[in-house]
């Protein structure tokens, strides 16, 4: 394989292939992988599944290593394929599409667009750190999913790798396709298991239009949650975040923004309606929040103040993690069963005596617990690692998903038949069977 | 198999089946089936499926019948499925999303929706008399869909029968879902090859606001085709169509609008942006339309004139279809190439000797070039099938599709290897063959 790829994009050395063992999941069965790809190019990615699938060894392709479910965890004997390397993009304004390498990141392909008026909505709290590869192969969400989807809703086209070397074409800058099976989709958010992404055609839509951001604080979830349910019924905000009375205190003890420590949740929304309207559909979501007994209610149309709470929702998790070691859930519910969910992961958090924090992309029912823990301690260790799998638990029983934007990868996958169903697992696993009969892409994952 | 449905369900009688033997496309092809089945439920469905992997019988899904690339040919020795009696709905207003059997009509989900102040964004220009079923299986697109996306950006969960008869739930009414594959996805636009769509949960969001129109007449196609660019990298149009010369005079021959007879090219522009933005925007629109050296330009916040010149785009095809048998085309391309598509349409109705009226959804790229033909004429109709290949040929070397909103269906296989590549072709084969490793769904469709 290596005189197949360019100079320094094969790293056998421990030192340095140690780096790619594990991504933001910290997952615990990681191990050193054999080499590491540093792919420069399409054809690197197909050396690398040439040479693998002749002598059946796992792949384990990863973007910016910032996933949280272990998606990218590096496997015994396998290769790790990053992507990071292959960061080209091209704008064309006329037909509002971008056409990206998988390792640029989410920011940067934002800014690239940018300056030719466009933009590129997804937006995961994440997204100064995450690659756009990893986004598309997890289907990513974000803050802005409410009102304008998430990453699949804007990949038009891929460029896929396959199990055996072949790089195939799917869809492209055509607003309108339907010739064949709608593989592009397929690929979106198949987590590595079926090929790796090595281009992404992207439509863009023009710039989002200045926000107007409202945020009210509430003595109880339940009002929250009525005024959320109002909200998304009536109106479509550009943002619509929670955040519970931990998570309040985790940022302001950072932050000092005269957050109401007393709440017991706190909602930030804002409003990209044209012109005049941003304003007057944040009085109309102030007046909802008012109607449902918030204890604070504090709307601005400043870009810059707007964003301070923003940032403030966005740092919720770093915060709550100087708070110890965190196991970060994604499980998303119908939204009338928002108070239901973060009232039974409080029940939850008491039963396993562990600190979970409830911050959420409220408008559309995901909700990220933080399982605040004592790594150190091995009980509590073991008692949160319960309450991971009880609150995903919890979501299937109120008709919710276990990840609403992280992705299975290898922490969640022991839930996921009892998500899908048997059947469900069946048919899954006829497709991986069909496209990667050797089992060597991301083996471990999902499945 | 009939003891297993109820009365009235199994058509056996030549006389009723005959009903059933062919869609919109009147694929000439077309046998009358030795059955048809009108479901009534989803364990019809299984009963079906069920009966039909045990005897390795085809079976042909049916929606509306309104498809118009020969997806339900009814095909020798098979069944053909309807789902014309499954006609359900719930609309839930909190979590904005409808539960939908296949069988209710596009316009009757729209209707609704619409009760609960929703809206079911798109909208085939047969909204009137295509199913929701149908929509799904080919992920049908229509004139809003500039702005507002395809069928597949509102399907969020489905419940598929399979080949063997076995009835799975995908996704549901979760914004975001990203656990396992994207499989949802995958049975959009499958066009019933691998399994039967029995029920749909669609995203809606809320009602459409009143629309401003503008139409303008242009003396050049390729004034229109700039005008169309400089309008589409800029805004959001809700709709941005296009009639050629002769669709504009069988349209003014029937409806006596006062439409120019001399232009080569008709916009229908509209913008749906809030209160008086539709208003601005659209005079932007028409500031564009000038400035490109349109004729005539008109505009109108009214909203009975504004669907009149819609009603009359959409009058089109069965007023150009008055000249003569059609051979309706579906090709798209980037949007750059929409004035060489056209031109080059143009030429290859010169050569063959046959009248190619071009309408399209312009802001899209989608054209429905309609062949003119005299089917008593077997030396025209040779011509007439010759062009339909040539414009797909055209569409392809123009980094076109070969459909962008139909289907391949039937009429269209031959071109779709040419389109997506032997590799793609073996990867779709590939799934086809797990999913139906006899062949009874739909064969001869697509692949």
């Amino acid at each position: 394989m290596r005189e197949n790829l360019p100079d320094g994009a094969l790293l056998t050395d421990p030192d340095l292939t140690a780096g790619y063992k594990q991504d933001w999941a910290r997952d615990p069965d990681a191990v050193t992988p054999l080499a590491v790809v540093r792919a420069t190019s399409t054809a690197d990615v197909q050396t690398v599944l040439r040479w693998a699938s002749e002598h059946g060894v796992p792949v384990v392709p990863r973007g910016a290593g910032s996933g949280l479910s272990g998606g990218a965890t590096a496997v015994a004997g396998g290769v790790v394929v990053t992507t990071e390397r292959m960061r080209a993009i091209e704008v064309d304004p006329v037909t509002r599409t971008a056409v990206v390498q998988p390792g640029l990141l989410n920011t940067e392909v934002k800014k690239a667009v940018a300056e030719h008026g466009l933009w590129y909505p997804p937006d995961p709290s994440s997204f100064e750190i995450c690659s756009i590869g990893g986004n598309a192969a997890t289907n990513a969400g974000g803050l802005c999913c409410v009102k304008y989807g998430v990453t699949t809703d804007y990949v038009l086209g891929l460029e896929v790798v396959l199990a055996d070397g072949t790089a195939v074409r799917l869809g492209g800058p055509r607003l309108k396709d339907v010739a064949g099976l709608s593989l592009t989709k397929l690929f979106v958010g198949s987590e590595g298991t079926l090929g790796i992404i090595t281009e992404i055609t992207l439509r863009l839509i023009p710039a989002q239009p200045p926000q107007a951001t409202v945020v009210a604080s509430f003595s109880s979830i339940e009002d929250a949650a009525g005024a959320i349910l109002e909200i998304t019924r009536s109106l479509r905000p550009s943002m619509l975040e929670f955040m519970d009375r931990v998570a309040i205190n985790a940022v302001e003890d950072e932050m000092k923004m005269g957050l109401d420590r007393d709440a017991e949740a706190l909602l930030v929304a804002r409003s990209d309606a044209p012109g005049a309207f941003a304003a007057q559909e944040a009085t109309t979501m102030a007046d909802v929040f008012t109607a449902h007994d918030a204890t604070e209610v504090f709307s601005t149309d400043d870009a810059d103040e707007g964003e301070a709470f923003c940032a403030a929702r966005r740092f919720a998790i770093p915060a709550v993690e100087l708070k110890g070691s965190l196991l970060l859930e994604d499980v998303g519910v119908p939204l009338p069963q928002l108070a239901a969910l973060v009232t039974g992961i409080a029940e939850i958090a008491k039963t396993r005596d562990v600190m979970v924090s409830v911050i959420a992309h409220a408008g559309d029912g995901n909700t990220h617990p933080l399982i605040v823990y004592n790594a150190d301690d091995p009980d509590m260790t073991e008692r949160a690692n319960l309450a991971f799998g009880e609150i995903m638990d919890l979501a299937i029983a109120l008709g919710g998903t276990i990840t609403g934007e992280h992705g299975v990868g290898r922490l969640k996958k022991a839930w996921l038949p009892d998500y899908v169903g048997e059947d469900v697992m069946a048919l899954t696993r006829k497709i991986k069977d069909a496209l990667d009969p050797q089992g060597i892409l991301n083996p471990g994952a999902v499945l």
